[in-house]
């Protein structure tokens, strides 16, 4: 019998250092202030099983803007510095390309030109040089390629290890009380999905972004999908939201953003939801570890309007500067 | 140490039963032939860790046609059979719509009218009636309602009860198995994520269809997205790889269709597929339990160019007649 009472003693001990993990602190990263204590709040009213609030699995949908919410989008969004290094490559292969007025422009950094005509013709036309007219094999290769070896000026490291280490804290822990994580991006879905299974541990059918169709064509080698600019969706501002119904098809109660562009989604998750909701604005604050804008980027990410409803909508407002003990994993933990 | 013992045979008795209902007959409604068969084979091969014909649960993707596939598309679509009735009710409220030669076409049920031109007016005009100018939420409660009233005029059962039984048993044994199934069907999203989850365990975020854009209006009563017809997306034939990349983004390994319109699908799944992969076709050979067809439907679900193709692909084909205990759950048990 003592044996067995050596294996019960066992058992206790190792369900007790079960209960301890659970207690655990599932957000390192963050200081012990309002933002922090607003998102566990949430997550645990939502998870209580008999409480009014609680919120059957199915139903826990988090959205998560990508470019200034999971990542930075300085100096310039991740996906155009990907287009203009392509375009670069694509003009030392093939020459002629440079007589193109708006190539001229993407290269020499002449962005305002690029952004001119209601369609901005010029964007678009560096957009379908650098993400159409191949298929999706092709693209794949083209973005992993990329990724391996272009680095962000700033911090000398691989873009795709600039993740937010606070935010990647809060989709593992969403995900650890049966949230479903979604990101929903003005970025292209078929760059992001690309890494965003390896970056985020969120798959590729959970990633919805900007888009245009493809055209299936069953080759000798066989099947594959050729990347167009038709019918292409700009999935930003009130194209949030519309992108949520057509992919996900139900509202989130959790909605996560940094800029006036994610203004609609933060509203179509928490006004008037039937199910107790969250809103969360990253601002950026904090020149000194990541950038700090709000009204003024340099590029995209402007933060005014959303801003201004945020005290109304009850919205938590994060102040990376002081909400963050660190920006990216690669910091010395607690810095602050 | 004999109460050890005692715990011990327990344990190993325990095991055992748990192994025993492992084997349990996940098919129970298929006849033990060679389709049923294949299906099993497939999934334990790509399940079994540490072969090299396992594939990781991330990638386990399944897709399934609905209409003819996952449910009867006989005498007409089930989203058709909704928007005539729809119309139907729309006329008693307004009767002037009876004016339209295209309603009139519709309530007589004149579709060779409606299908004229090379847009198919008629049926645009019908579906935008019907499926248009109303918010996402309007839409839910009117296909509800519709749902809880109507009946199938031959089996007289409310349309969500009429989901063939042994396709319903494959859906359950492929999520048992770590897959994720997604319906991808020429019907409209929007329609089918009314009861997908409900009826098939099958979330709106994994229903593709036929879509069109939403447009966010932000009420006094909350937000709502309010449906156009704007930017229609067709998903059938070609259509299916292009809104299987859309909305998951990589390529399915197990793909269930029953009619020329999934072979695109079919293909894209299993030709050249770098994975391991299963393509099934449903075939409707059945006139007393359910439909006879292939070539000569009454509507939708032509078979011709598929059927042709299977043997050369390794599709599997079901014979309903033969393959399939009983069609529908409502049927007494084991009929053949």
């Amino acid at each position: 019998m003592k044996k067995c009472m050596f294996f019960l003693v066992i058992a206790i001990v190792f369900t007790g250092s079960v209960i301890g993990a659970q207690a655990a602190d599932h957000l390192p990263s963050w200081n012990d202030t309002f933002a922090k204590k607003g998102i566990i709040a949430f997550v645990e009213k939502v998870t209580t099983s008999g409480s009014p609030d609680f919120v059957p699995e199915s139903e826990r949908i988090a959205v998560f803007d990508n470019d200034g919410t999971l990542w930075p989008e300085n100096p310039v969004p991740f996906q155009l510095a990907y287009a203009l290094d392509t375009l670069k490559q694509m003009t030392e292969i093939k020459p002629q390309l440079k007589k193109d007025p708006m190539v001229q422009a993407a290269l020499s950094g002449d962005f305002s030109k690029l952004l001119e005509g209601k369609h901005h013709d010029g964007l678009m036309q560096v957009m379908a040089l650098t993400h159409a007219g191949m298929t999706t094999g092709e693209f794949n290769t083209q973005v992993k390629n990329w990724l391996s070896s272009a680095r962000h000026l700033r911090y000398g490291k691989p873009y795709d290890q600039l993740t937010y280490q606070p935010m990647q804290e809060v989709l593992n822990y969403l995900r650890q009380n049966g949230f479903k994580t979604f990101i929903v991006s003005g970025g292209g879905a078929d760059f992001m999905r690309v890494w965003s299974e390896r970056v985020y541990g969120i798959p590729p059918e959970q990633v919805i972004g900007s888009n245009a169709l493809t055209k299936y064509e069953l080759r000798e080698s066989g099947p594959v999908l050729v990347k167009t600019m038709d019918s292409l969706f700009v999935d930003d501002k009130e194209g949030k939201p519309v992108g949520i119904h057509q992919f996900i098809g139900r509202r989130p109660i959790a909605c996560f953003g940094n800029s006036d562009g994610d203004k609609a989604m933060l509203e179509y998750t928490t006004i008037q939801n039937p199910r107790p909701s969250f809103g969360l604005i990253v601002r950026h604050t904090d020149a000194e570890r990541e950038y700090a804008y709000d009204a003024k980027p340099k590029s995209s990410g402007k933060l005014v309007e959303a801003l201004k409803e945020a005290p109304e909508r009850g919205w938590v407002v994060v102040d990376m500067k002081s909400d963050w003990k660190r920006v990216y994993n690669f910091e010395k933990k607690g810095v602050r």
